[in-house]
């Protein structure tokens, strides 16, 4: 059994009752809104987010009976801002499927985003903390700016290494990172246990993301299920690149230019160009990067005595290294 | 003087008030946001909404220093609504200056939008009040469902004036109602005194939008700030329409039909449907409609003792019959 069947194995009842929850809690008042949240809400998504947060709550000792409904916060605000950025990047597939703009249209994608990320926040008042509310204001905030960051940046060759990390640190890791410190609040964990989870949720994040962003150019469209070069085609520029861009000789890095200013670059241009991020090791030193960021996540955990879930969230950590999708 | 300008004139240390707070609240990182933002929020709005939070929090007998700083989570949710409803719309004029999404993209006015959306959200967390929290989550939900709402009806002639009224209130008189309610909460007012302006709020609401709905058929491009006629060309069947409709005999009936359904109407077949418009008296009902809902919204602010500030806000009731944009 590989590493992401064994975790499942051992989740399945958490993930049984997440997607009990996400349908229980969306409650709208039109068919529609169901339809609509439903094509992203349920096809297929890994429930990460919400997963982390169950099983952080386990970690810090939360003992009610509201951890599925709560969970359902990060994976409702996660739909919403997918609703939105596939709008803004333009997107055809996500997760095998068309995206819901393309369907249902603009107007109706972006206001299903909106209902959904009103709905986390409804749900967020009902643990009855202000810091959750706080918290996930505070994320939102910076994951709109973290992808407008990346819209203003577009196309433009001088993104260094430390823009590209405060823009993934925006628009992916604090979600994580929320998520798992929302657990340690609705737990009462000690101030030392909260700051250790929400390290892990934090360090996970921007390893997820730069596994993300090095998957759209080592997998293939039908496991990745959306199109492959398509960060490339939508004029953003991650670290594989940024890094081979810095390294690059003056006659490879003209090409790897004109390759990546070619909006209509064809699958030859984008194999010289994975050729070329193989010659300057931009895909080695984002892997080595991830790598890093996952031990630091693993390493926050030792503040949790051995057990089952902290195992759970050390095979999570090492899964989102491996993952093909 | 005219009622405007009187109202303007005893209001006018507050609005300055209420433009330095949506000045000094908006804090983003990215100069990108606030220039989007500027454009939506410094674009002479009427800060109504906002207003009406400060004059209600006076009124209840609010003592604190924040009033004017919590005006702002009802302008910039006002104002994220516009952003995503002006795409919505397709609308090309707002306040007589191109929309957002015309000059800065479409993915641009949807994520400032969002950044809006949680930015009120964190101001709501400042006021210490759960349910102030949960006031703007749902009054967010029924803002998304109502458009939602009145985009899957668009076009269809069988619209009637209930599911309009559910509209109306979704998208509008509960922001209003809202922005009320919540100035009670933060001034702990009694709960009878709580529900008065609540009341005044959502009254005033639904005939401001009324009103709104009528100014498409009887202003112009110049002084309405927008195009004339722009509901009809979206699609969107408003009280004037349905009343007459349900009223024409057949031979009228079929012409509005014909125009309503032809998109690209003339400016002769826009003024033949205000002939019929008044022929069905659909102008003077929806008229006698707003000005019912305004002696309501009055008649709650009798609860209150007599003073300056329920003076303005029995003008400003007034007010929302008489404007001209």
């Amino acid at each position: 059994m590989n590493l992401k069947h064994k975790i499942l194995d051992m989740v399945n009842d958490d993930l049984k009752g997440i997607e009990t929850a996400l349908k229980q809690n969306l409650n709208p008042y039109l068919d529609i809104v169901s339809e609509v949240a439903g094509h992203i809400l349920f096809s297929g998504g890994k429930r990460l987010r919400p997963l982390l947060m169950v099983l952080s709550a386990r970690l810090c000792g939360y003992s009610g009976n509201y951890d599925k409904t709560f969970s359902t916060i990060f994976e409702y605000l996660h739909a919403a801002t997918l609703l939105h950025d596939d709008l803004v990047d333009e997107a055809k597939l996500r997760r095998g499927k068309p995206v819901a703009y393309s369907v249902y249209g603009n107007s109706i994608a972006v206001l299903v985003g909106d209902f959904l990320l009103a709905r986390a926040l409804s749900i967020a008042v009902e643990t009855g903390r202000n810091n959750v509310v706080s918290i996930m204001a505070e994320v939102t905030e910076h994951m709109s700016q973290g992808e407008i960051h990346q819209i203003v940046r577009k196309g433009q060759l001088d993104l260094a290494e430390e823009e590209y990390m405060m823009i993934i640190q925006n628009k992916t890791a604090l979600l994580f990172k929320g998520a798992c410190r929302v657990s340690a609040i609705i737990s009462d964990a000690a101030e030392k246990e909260e700051k250790a989870i929400s390290d892990y949720g934090y360090n996970l994040g921007i390893a997820f993301q730069m596994a993300d962003d090095l998957l759209d150019y080592t997998s293939d469209t039908s496991s990745l299920g959306k199109e492959v070069g398509a960060d490339l085609k939508e004029g953003k520029l991650t670290l594989p690149v940024i890094y081979s861009l810095k390294r690059a000789d003056l006659k490879d890095r003209a090409q790897m230019e004109m390759i990546i200013k070619n909006e209509k670059f064809s699958v030859h241009d984008f194999e010289i160009l994975i050729e070329l991020l193989k010659k300057y090791e931009g895909l080695k030193y984002t892997e080595k990067q991830a790598k890093k960021y996952i031990a630091k996540a693993k390493e926050a955990l030792m503040v949790f005595k051995p057990s089952k879930t902290r195992k759970i969230l050390l095979g999570i950590a090492d899964y989102v290294l491996t993952r093909k999708a």
